[in-house]
């Protein structure tokens, strides 16, 4: 966990740099690993909503899925940046006979394949999160409400950070159809999560608002 | 800068603990941090989108934008822990006499005053590093689109947490009105950028996916 080990205002200054990592793919798991934290937070609070214990059994699956996930999360943050620096190495292969060319461009489609991957094994891991987020949201201690629902908000936001980051890496039309439906589902999915809470943007979600 | 100067990793530690802060009052100004990050990377590319001067002045505009309201949030994330620590410590206050008890909602209304008035400014900060993101994803290196719409993600939800955050402090139907309809038309106008974008949620959003 190298960028994590980085104080955080540091790795605030490491996204800020032209260079290209980290870059929104670690920013978007991230967001996903903050969103996971404040979960754990809410479902590890000893009140529940209304003190019953259905709810006390639904925060502590939202808190295992929130630490799994969160951990896994932190682990992405470094792959992905890792995965892109593989890309640029191999976009840098010699490429003056046509034996480089072939040799180069297997190496671009491996590097691109992992920079695919990552990002959307982040975008799956945010879904838990939105999804964890939500169950604290409605089962968690009512003065932490407000804490539940941004790391929805958080988590949806690095989904879809993620998402965007596969869809650059997979290129315009090409790329594995698989990929871009799996993608399509995970926003799906998240913007419907998002809008059951109420926190898709005013006046375009199915719950406008609150 | 007490939580930034944290290793990242025990940044996250400190907000998944179920203490109340630091909680998604400083999470929602650390995601605004992110995304500020990402857009100053975006822009400080040397290459913009087309080559057009006309994209290297906005480009600049937004890089000034993304890193005065970065260095905000920056200091958001300390205001708010600090800003609920003191919340916290007011209700603590003594209550046994009616001089005390008086003294106590003296303490109280005003420490909440405060946490409600640091997310409002994360909010609109938020709202800042959102439009700067929208002139990094349409002028920017087309490489580091992804960069750029990540972060128009993340900092929507920074402002949508800290929208939820300054509701949760303004209390029920109370709360002056003034601040709730300013809050309204942050994520009103947020909610506009985030769907000029195609961001919105699939199928809710002025422009649905891409």
């Amino acid at each position: 966990m190298v960028l994590l080990s980085l104080p955080a205002a540091e790795l605030l200054d490491r996204l800020a740099s032209p260079d290209p990592t980290p870059g929104g793919g670690s920013a978007a798991a991230l967001a996903g690993a903050v969103a996971a934290a404040l979960v754990a937070m809410v479902c590890g609070m000893p009140k529940t909503r209304t003190g019953d214990p259905v709810e006390r059994a639904r925060l502590d699956g939202a808190l295992a899925e929130a630490r799994a996930t969160g951990d896994r999360l932190r682990l992405l943050v470094d792959e992905d940046s890792a995965a892109y620096d593989a890309v640029v190495a191999a976009y840098r292969l010699p490429k003056a006979t046509e034996e480089q060319k072939a040799s180069r461009k297997r190496a671009v489609d491996a590097a691109l394949a992992v920079a695919t991957d990552v990002p959307l094994r982040t975008a799956e891991a945010c879904l838990g999160v939105l999804e964890a987020a939500r169950a604290a949201a409605e089962n968690g201690n009512p003065s932490a409400a407000s804490d539940a629902r941004t790391a929805a908000a958080l988590a949806w936001a690095g989904l879809k950070g993620a998402a965007e980051n596969v869809r650059i890496n997979l290129g315009a039309p090409a790329g594995p159809s698989d990929v871009r439906s799996r993608v399509e589902s995970l926003e799906s999915a998240a913007g419907a999560t998002l809008g059951a809470l109420g926190l898709a943007p005013a006046g375009t979600g199915p719950v406008a608002g609150r």
